[in-house]
């Protein structure tokens, strides 16, 4: 078989970036910095690379960017009065609360707090809800969002399309089901999961297969049907004592011997990943646009 | 083959009504008659039949119930000053505005505008959102609702087993499709609809088939897997001239060619159309306990 064709996030990421930035030049001609504060409550080292990096994006954009580091001893009550406060603060039109917090904080209570026109990571009820609804200005969860942009990036047709979805989590595998059944995609939708029977025979009737399970490297050859385009949104790190950092990053599709079978597929890392910041700075323009009413540019 | 097993919603429909009669009269132990508000706007005559048969139904059950009629030219700015007093009323738990309202009134609005807590049509988006989010506070649209107490109260097997879903409406399609793949249910489930390619061996694969199109006898006897389960919830009406009405009602599924194949459907009359009316009397009561705070029974 020809090679499949790479869905290349890193590629796709970057020239949505580069929109990001002219949008962000044209709205400063109105006066207007595009401001995003993400808040990180403890010092998860995983999570503090995900807030510098989006601090360092934002940069990138001429974005207004505010880190909001507190203790892991803050308390429900204090992390509330500092999303209040950001709520309130005309230079901020994203917010974005770094998840995991830690245990003690009521994760769902902080996500109904922030002002849903400022909730650039669309989990707020008012967002989940205009998904299923599909009201356009929601706020799209940014990882779905990336899914559905390399598909439409690379051409790939969605209407009539059989995809299969695997992973019915609130933040990605629901999610995305929606966006590809709704009336903009167009596809029939099948949502399976760890209760699905005979998953590989689920998901070998997919024109467009995504994974989204989180177990490394599960979807095998004879899941994928020759010719199907495959999203692979996992992230795993597995242990490689050949690599110095002592792991290596692996999607929840057994790439090497998947890819041949494929019309198109996702690399892991460099697939969905950088996807997922650059949906972020989009809906931060998003969010800015609508809470100023200005429009300009078609980010 | 076997005579397939009716899911005989009238006999269901009355059981609940009957755990609806029980349960109010427990609440007047505690001082509480549940409440419901039914407004219509307008004079359209099937309207004015299901308005009058929720009021009817509340009184047989011993609820409050009040019928706010208003004329067809009523505005979208009386209209929610009208919800406004009924959110403000104790003696009113849910409140439903009847549907399609007069073309001039924006029904998106007006369900925004209804108390979430009172919203037992489970149509506004923070509803909405509670049932993406497997929230049980949340109310279920009473529809989906009814389709799964059907499923349930035959003891039909929902893990693991394929679901098909045959239309994508935000009243029926989606909010079924949403419950059948909760954690409460389990099921793998695919979403189908006008633009998808081949129903028919789309919906073969069912092991539940759920019809809610609204096209009379779109579902024929090839498109069913033998031994399936068929939940039809079309009410369609179809002209009749030996009917002394001029019309009979069928649903979206073939029944007379269908039904033999099946180990389970649902009549037209007498399937899912009267589950609606008794979920939105246990939504009621839902909303009463949850309002007043006061437990008991457990319908």
């Amino acid at each position: 078989m020809n090679p499949p064709r790479l869905l290349d996030g890193k590629a796709v990421a970057a020239s949505v970036l580069d929109e990001c930035r002219a949008e962000a030049a044209a709205l400063k001609a109105h006066g207007i910095t595009p401001g995003l504060a993400v808040v990180l409550v403890g010092e998860d080292p995983a999570s503090q690379v995900y807030v510098g990096s989006k601090a360092r994006t934002c940069a990138e954009l001429g974005f207004h960017s505010l880190k909001i580091e507190l203790p892991a001893a803050t308390t429900q009550l204090e992390l509330l009065e500092v999303v209040r406060g950001l709520n309130a603060d005309p230079a901020i039109h994203g917010i974005l609360v770094q998840s995991p917090p830690p245990k003690h904080i009521d994760e769902a209570a902080i996500i109904r707090a922030i002002d849903p026109r400022k909730d650039v990571d669309g989990f707020h009820p008012e967002n989940v809800a205009k998904l299923v609804l599909e009201d356009p200005t929601g706020f799209v969860p940014c990882t779905p969002a990336g899914c559905m942009k390399l598909l439409e990036e690379a051409g790939i047709a969605t209407t009539g399309a059989e995809a299969v979805v695997i992973g019915r989590s609130m933040i990605v595998g629901k999610p995305i089901a929606l966006l590809l059944v709704s009336k903009a995609a167009n596809a029939t939708v099948t949502l399976a999961h760890s209760r699905s029977l005979d998953l590989p025979a689920i998901c070998r009737r997919a024109d467009i297969l995504i994974a989204a399970v989180g177990r490394p490297e599960m979807v095998k050859a004879d899941w994928v049907k020759p010719g199907a385009v495959v999203i692979d949104v996992g992230i795993n790190r597995v242990a490689d004592p050949t690599k110095k950092s002592g792991y290596r990053l692996t999607g929840d599709v057994a790439y090497a011997e998947v890819a041949p079978r494929c019309a198109a597929i996702t690399p892991v890392p460099g697939g969905v990943g950088p996807m997922t910041i650059a949906m972020l700075m989009k809906n931060t323009l998003q969010a800015a646009r609508q809470l100023t009413g200005v429009r300009s540019g078609g980010v």
